[in-house]
């Protein structure tokens, strides 16, 4: 097996988890590292990283890598996968691309005008529950799918500020299961109807975003799906998807701390997602 | 305890259910029954009824009761309501009342009027898995209530000829969910999006009906609601709720043939709702 | 289809059900009914009972009937068998047959010589939830069975004054579990280890009983079956079956009083037994 | 924090993975290896480990650690303890001790005269289910335990010629449930009865052993467990504690390969254990 060699531009809190994950792959070479923090080249440095930089471009001229991995600001993505693709580079970018459409749209062409492979950072799809759903509805275990059922919960909402420079929650939150929606019966979606609310906490509303919304989605085949998403919910994380179609319905449900049962005279109890 | 006396007017599948029922319960008399159809009068004269008609004009003049059961057919349901209520009866009427908003609107006026009673058959408010969703939700259990999820798919679609007078799936199957959206949070809806579309059988479509809805609910406070139908899930009947809300979520799941589960090299195997 | 005719022997608690349900059943006549306390022969004239006595003997003379059940006390059970078998009764009788296994061999000998049949209360054979595990069982879902395994764990201890003369654990409560060993896989036993010991009430000791136990069976082809009881479950009625055999494992699990589940921060709840 | 200096003995499978989990541990490091095998070593070598020996004389000679895992063949067992013990090592060795009670007996003498620490090698104590019943058990969650039920069930049989110097199904495989046993309620076993039999694989008898088993333990204070035994469990590896009290019962089930559920028309089916 041939080494691929993988340069990492931005070592906040997900550039540190790829890092530490490519470094244990077989196979994979990390020759390149970038961050504007002193703190985060250091990490590299004790990572054993031949070439830390901060400047993306230096990491673009340093060139001696076929894959480079952008984790690095929102706002500086649609630029680096730009760069990385115009470098001939193979590019893994984190969600989102960018929060304007027409800025993605710009991308998307000069990465399909490089002949580069670009992949978007939508980890759901390698959840194991989330895979499995996908190949039994691929096999056709449910016949033609007819609805699909995303509940996307988080225990609590980020600080305010993030909310503010995140494009909100359709964009931060929401942006996961439309990709599932469309991952999971490989359908493209032709309309969205979307309705949201504050409910768990008025500065949120303040920042001009929604902590609370159902999302109905209707396939180009006239398939539907409906998204809900809270930012907080009281018991934990709650992730669950349901395929219903013509020969029957798969869902994933949510994995436990553990999978006690305590029966005593007041009830049943078992431990939280 | 005195005993409350009742009339029934219509005797088919439904009347002869509630019929049953009533038998069977003390401090209730059933003293007249009304039925067009001569099996169905036979129906209640094995059954002891004392008095026996197939004019609906016929069992309200008769009067020796306090309550009357309107069992009929729906375009009938308005009429009968109105002129049990003008004669001082206290009614249940299976839904729905009429398929005219207006007409509906002018019956309820009728019944505030004359003082009565009424009751609509929505069931499912009886049913012990959504009560005690009902109760937990009213003690405080999920907090301020956020979201509230309905699914409600039905093991085959009804002939097309009945769909075809139905009033189609909204109005014959989505009620009650619509009924119950209400119920478990005890708050009014102020706006409703409802998508549908046909995914089952083409005739459906070409009756004017759907067989597959999204349906978005938002309450005068915000709060909101979420229903899902289908007319035809392969595994059977599919009825559940859940309350999503400031403190946690509590779900009503199907009841199921058995609790069997079967364990081999395949798999778990269990039995259906 | 032809009536058959019904006496009652003994109309306490459980003949009151017998009776009760055989009033409600199809081709079924009571004819007789016996019991010594007049509040229950009130009760069997209150149902209209058209021969009510409250000898035994006169009720076997009575004799217009072809089926006798005996709800009467455990201590009257092999004599009444006796003498409805001798009258050419087909005998149905709660269990136990008799608390001693020399006198329960020679009703069995009269049994068989008078050619009536004889059916005893085990009444768990037809919970749905056994018989689902036994139909299995019996197709060969779960191969050739190699082990049984039965949990039975009541609510709470009867009476003492009821132990006392029941016979103790193993013949009021373990019989039905000693039955469905048996039932469920098909196989006579043929070797028995039990230990039982006093943990819940010292009460039942001095009474000279137990009120935990663990019964190791072993069947005539070596097969293995195991039984564990306790007289006091705090979180209710608890009555489990599993049968792991060559190919898989079938287990029946308890029914609960609801389906709800109830996520908090604190966990999850769900309804009892 | 000081690194622990560690040897480890025995380079097989369960010693590989010892070597690997300690190498990934922070404040430990593992400064000598000892196998007899060339391929054992080299493992040993690429993983840096500095002073490597075919001995365990050599190893125990090096003397520059604090801990020695060993990871031996079973009838090196006693012997390597005894001689890490007496040089003052804490060991940890994977079980059994040794097949015979005598020579058990005769090397906790010599451990607990060295005051050195022996762990032996009962993994189940901290597997993530175990651990929650054993501490809600602790907390006084149950009540007062009345009753164990360990459930433990392999998916295949090991090799007969394993079998054959393994000290047959006991002591390779049921040693874990009667450590179970032991740790969940903290006390310790007063009386046992083993009743076992072969149903699997006659091979397996003609070894002189059985695949199939039921044991009763009874406690010092009366308090009574059962465990249940098979080599081949056809779904997969089946291992489930219940801890039934004077308050209530706790259950750990098995985890699954997945929380998928799929519902057709032939029932509903989920992942393995």
């Amino acid at each position: 097996m041939n080494t691929i060699k993988f340069a990492v531009a931005g070592l906040g809190r997900i550039g540190k988890i790829h890092l530490d994950n490519l470094l244990q792959m077989e196979g994979v070479e990390v020759v390149a590292a970038m961050d504007p923090s002193e703190e985060c080249r250091l990490y590299a440095k004790n990572n054993n990283i031949p070439f830390i930089t901060s400047s993306y471009k230096d990491l673009i001229s340093m060139g001696d890598f076929s894959v480079i991995l952008i984790c690095s600001p929102t706002n500086t993505h649609a630029d680096y996968v730009e760069m990385g693709a115009l470098a001939g580079k193979d590019v893994f970018c984190e969600k989102p691309l960018d929060l304007s459409l027409e800025r993605v749209l710009e991308v998307l062409k000069v990465v399909h005008e490089s002949g580069v492979q670009l992949m978007l950072g939508f980890n759901r799809r390698f959840d194991k529950e989330f895979k499995k759903v996908h190949e039994l509805v691929k096999e056709g275990a449910v016949g033609e799918p007819h609805l699909v059922k995303i509940t996307s919960r988080d225990p609590g909402a980020p600080p305010v500020s993030y909310i503010k420079q995140s494009g909100g929650l359709f964009l931060d939150m929401t942006i996961h299961d439309f990709d599932m929606a469309r991952f999971v019966v490989g359908k493209e979606i032709d309309e969205v109807y979307a309705k949201g609310t504050v409910l768990t906490n008025p500065a949120i509303g303040e920042a001009g975003d929604i902590d609370t919304a159902v999302v109905t989605l209707t396939y180009m085949d006239g398939t539907m799906a409906v998204i809900d998403n809270s930012r907080e919910a009281a018991y934990g994380y709650d992730q669950r998807i349901e395929v219903f179609g013509s020969k029957g319905m798969v869902q994933a449900n949510n994995n436990f701390n553990d999978s006690h049962r305590l029966y005593t005279s007041k009830g049943i109890e078992g431990a939280l997602p």
